[in-house]
């Protein structure tokens, strides 16, 4: 392993020069020098990658389960990047000090992009080497040096922390959003919102402040160098949550699909408001950076600033996702798959792109434009589309997300820039586990009196435990590392996700034993199948197609205009926990807008908008309305039933055949409703 | 549209400084704002993609052929460059002299990777702005500066040519490979190899010495700036011919599937071949760059380089397949799909980098990697990953394509270094005409000495017209712009390929009607599937499974000592062309080491290498034989068959239904073969 100059990336930077000279040729060796570094350094991640999806296999294939492939992946990470670290060798990268030409003139505030740097001939050449000519080379604007002293920036592996913003971040965040089981999603959507929004922002606000108390205690050396707002911004990075490793198991193991749902939703969702927050701190702290105490209008400004942005980021999520849906449902591009799969895969990176030209958060864009991909267009996209862009993003978001705990590991010995410090880094282990308590306790006690089935303790317990931290905490940790206080943090987050993921995601299938939260292990796969057709039966029997008042419960006047067709399709139940009235009526006035406006304008799905809207709009909803959606039968209903549970049954089925009701009484009709989706999805 | 610092790339490089001030709040406001117009870029990439698959669908939809996806993707690419070129800000990058420090030592022949940046207080500002502090920047290594005055490298919407060689052709590339049709590609192997290979060489040196030639009488400022190996590097470069359009046609078109596998074997090995000699030109040209003179032995030296960097990449790529193939052979990781897909598409992109690391050629080493791969392990792939693989790299290789011709159009108006010099694209474009002529017709006249179905004039005439230019000639040409006579040459293979992707490729299916090369579009679905069932009975009734003498003509010494399972699979006849004696006995030792050895030892296809091995190997044979592979009936039988048409039936079935008799007499068994194929591989 040799250094590379900056830092490495996927484009492999490097210009090359034509005529040819002594020093030209010099320096295209160089350049073809630096350009197998990059590869080298892609290929050590390659086969890094290679080697754990092997060892998952055997891992798989023997039945282990006292280390999850994340972990596994963080082990070889940190095996490799001790290599790299200790066996390298320390070519350096070449420095030379410059300064402006004396007359220059010059007329702007910040530095010039480009310099030409004049190589004069009366430098001084030490050795024998070839001297260097006379010539001019252009020289692209880095950064600024902030330690003179720290002359080493010698980069082993390490790639530009925007990478994972731009590239690794945004496919795992679609794919959740594209794989969020909508339906269990809104039932216990009072649930996630109040863990991912109030949960996050109150760990984020406990744990800053613990850990500035913290470091104030601490030698005097490294106290200066914290300010509270960079204590609180330490809070925002480790406060989200990672889905990965406790639902890879969850999903093996079929627990509780009202768990897995809160679980995975306020983990993905958390991802979002973690970075809007860390960002509304950041630009809080570019304000009045003067002292880092608190100003009230800068404080207010920062609280719109994170509203702003989370909520316009949804907006051109779900505006392209719901574009996406329009063109897919007038268009016939479903005649030809691989178009309508491009077209797919072209505007939900677009919403990425035109969030970030906004100014706004392309990662939060892409979550909800991945959930109303799911919500709308998914219905309306050929099977051949269907399977594709599934296929397309699951082994994108695997290779994403084994990438960044491979980079975790590696990182932690060749990235230059980690700071230890023990005390940081007890102080924020112990924070960082009584952030996540208290996010979900104290919550919990509040959700569970207005929530007619409480979540029960030991649900709380599990929760608690799978607070694992990931990579939205290591991207954000690592995107800045110009102080002292940043190092500390960026070593502290990458021992926190190291530590969490290996040890709690490798303990999780023994800590849902000990909670005695039943598992659907022993069920066979025949049981699973049978119960659908039993509903399936049980609707044919009611006639209307609709479920039996008794398994709808708590939303029949939701559903009394409804058609019968659409009821299957996207009224099941939805929200149990609808004891809050005010939360209720809003749930069930979406649940209107989407089944009455959105479904019936965004897909094929029946009612048509001409049985919906009002008289004087029936023009316009003819227009609106395809002739598929007025002659399709049960074929057409199945085909909208399924996007409910888009991933549901992979890689192996989530849960659906435990029986809820011995505990968790009030959701009798868990079971049913899942089997009435997983059945008609393959 | 805003300029771009350098050059725009995927990865938006840019450095946020923390530590708030003056400087340091406008500098974080320019970085936001580099950020936000790189996003813009890859937007308006994005936007123009979406446009184009949309434009494709209604044109599809409506059946329009006078102008092709590639066509319509470099037109709208035009429009967008023109807008952008004469609509856009002109907002500058900002420029400044350097020097190095007085009393610098430096021990290097070459220019420093990083400068250091000393901004001192003195510089003089020239209005109210904010003074620069004395501050110290990181400013990394660009490039030479060869002309001072032209100081507007005003880059906009370009990306970093590199981008194309490590981003895009490789997936393009590898598609390529994993989808050639095997059986029709070996068995015109001979044509092809004339074609791409000897052809390809010729062509450029045709064309390089023509154009020395038209140089020299051209204006002198132009004729003193091209040396002959300049020249002979735009015959290189612009030899290749690209297989998108013409194929996208025939395949539409249901065209002979022999004139198909020619044109698509030799435009896929021709890039190939291209991209080795370009760079054993320019290897040349390093050494020996003082007048441009043929020397000896660096002309024997830079045949050497071709042919071992050719090899060498050939058995990197090759050695890569097998290995994935031995690994999905002799693991069950096929039971977990998404692991195995993965796996392929690390072991596909580990050759690509290994051939790179070694300064080899990734692009060729994928490109075998991607045949062997599809010979191989497609076999041993569970039929989920099939699906996954073959429709994950049929949609990166759309998009890439798209991608591709999309700036090939944007770039002619926004690429500062275009340099348009009438007589030299005049010249141009008779040269490469000239060139594939001569390509062609002299060498179609010397394989039809020795090949017994000879390959018809319209057949001919269909080769030379389908030579189109595409990605490699531009990705070659866009990848060294220093000198003026390289931006010559980019403007003129720009212009290449724009007319003849535009003209040529809307004009080709009115060229298969002129040349009255006939198109199985008359024919329907009922009649290709029946012949299919005709000789599945004609094998079945002849019991061994083996077709009857007259069907496998030619290759029945080879067959003899094959059980008969494995006669279907791979040795189906294969080398129509084997008039000439050495060539046949090369393509029959080839086949029987396939089928004995390779086959039996990489995929689990009968017969097992217990029985092919000599006795003395048979506890080696035992060793690297599966149970599978003894037990397998008819059904493992079916599934390596499939192997050989991997891509045949998309988007719409290539030709296997046209009579082959009445155009090309010696092909009888044509159609027949086909048929066994496509029908197993549904």
């Amino acid at each position: 392993m040799k250094p590379v100059i900056g830092s490495v990336s996927l484009l492999f930077y490097f210009v090359k020069s034509c005529r040819a000279s002594g020093a030209d040729i010099a320096l295209d060796a160089k350049a073809t020098l630096l350009h197998r570094i990059d590869s080298l350094n892609l290929l050590i991640y390659t086969c890094l990658l290679t080697l754990t999806v092997l060892t998952i296999w055997v891992f798989k294939h023997r039945r282990v389960s006292w280390l999850h492939e994340t972990g596994l992946a963080v082990i070889y990470g940190l095996i490799v990047g001790a290599i790299i670290r200790y066996a390298g060798s320390t070519n350096q990268v070449t420095y030379l000090d410059a300064h402006p030409e004396p007359n220059a003139k010059y007329n702007l505030s910040v530095p010039p992009d480009i310099v030409r740097f004049h190589f004069p001939d009366k430098i001084q050449i030490s050795s024998g080497e070839i001297p260097v000519p006379n010539k001019t080379y252009a020289y692209s604007f880095r950064g600024e040096i902030v330690n003179l002293e720290q002359n080493e920036i010698d980069l082993k592996a390490t790639f530009d922390p925007e990478i994972f913003f731009n590239i690794i971040l945004p496919p795992i965040i679609f794919h959740a959003g594209y794989c969020l089981k909508r339906k269990y999603f809104f039932r216990n959507l009072g649930a996630i919102l109040t863990f991912a929004m109030v949960g996050t922002a109150l760990s984020a606000l406990v744990i800053g402040s613990l850990m500035y108390g913290c470091v104030q205690l601490m030698p005097a050396s490294l106290a200066a160098s914290f300010t509270f707002l960079d204590t609180l911004y330490f809070g925002a990075l480790i406060s989200p949550t990672d889905p990965l490793t406790v639902l890879a198991i969850f999903s093996q193991l079929k627990v509780d699909v009202n768990l897995y749902a809160m679980i995975f939703g306020e983990s993905v969702l958390n991802d979002a408001v973690a970075l809007v927050l860390s960002g509304a701190i950041q630009n809080y702290e570019k304000r009045y950076s003067t002292d880092g105490g608190f100003e009230i209008t800068a404080f207010l400004a920062a609280i719109g600033d994170f509203i702003g942005i989370f909520s316009l980021s949804l907006l051109v999520g779900a505006f392209i996702g719901c574009l996406t849906a329009l063109i897919s449902k007038f268009t016939h591009v479903r005649d030809w798959p691989l178009l309508e799969s491009a077209l797919f895969v072209l505007m939900s990176y677009a919403a990425f792109l035109i969030a970030e030209v906004c100014e706004l958060t392309g990662v939060v864009a892409v979550l909800f434009c991945g959930i109303c991909q799911a919500h709308y267009t998914y219905n309306n996209l050929s099977s051949d589309s269907r399977n594709r862009t599934k296929q397309l993003f699951e082994l994108l978001n695997f290779l994403a997300e084994n990438f960044i705990f491979t980079y975790i590991g590696v990182s932690m010995f060749t990235f230059p820039k980690h700071h230890f410090d023990p005390w940081f880094i007890i102080a924020g282990f112990l924070t960082s586990t009584l952030g996540r308590a208290i996010n979900i306790y104290p919550l919990s006690f509040l959700l569970n009196l207005g929530r007619k089935p409480p979540i029960p303790m030991n649900f709380q317990h599990m929760l608690f435990f799978s607070g694992l931290r990931g990579a939205m905490s290591f991207a954000l940790a690592i995107r800045n590392t110009v102080s002292e206080a940043r190092q500390a943090m960026l070593t502290t987050t990458s021992l926190v996700v190291i530590a969490t993921v290996v040890l709690q995601g490798g303990a999780a299938s023994h800590a849902l034993a000990y909670l005695r939260i039943p598992t659907g292990q022993g069920q066979s796969d025949e049981s699973e199948a049978l119960p659908y057709r039993d509903v399936r039966s049980l609707y044919q029997a009611t006639d209307t197609g609709r479920p039996p008042a008794e398994i709808s419960f708590g939303l029949q006047n939701m559903d009394s205009t409804h058609s019968p067709s659409s009821d299957r399709a996207s009224d099941t139940p939805r929200g149990s926990g609808d004891g809050g009235g005010e939360k209720a009526r809003l749930a069930r006035l979406w649940g209107a807008i989407d089944s009455k406006l959105l479904k019936p304008l965004l897909t094929h799905a029946r009612p048509p908008l001409t049985e919906t809207l009002p008289a004087f709009l029936r023009p316009l909803a003819r227009l609106l309305t395809t002739t598929r959606q007025y002659t399709q039968g049960d074929n057409g209903l199945r085909r909208t039933d399924s996007d409910s549970d888009l991933c549901i049954d992979e890689p192996q089925p989530v849960p659906t055949t435990i029986d809820p009701q011995q505990l968790w009484p009030g959701l009798v009709d868990t079971r049913i409703s899942v089997e009435g989706i997983t059945g008609s999805n393959i």
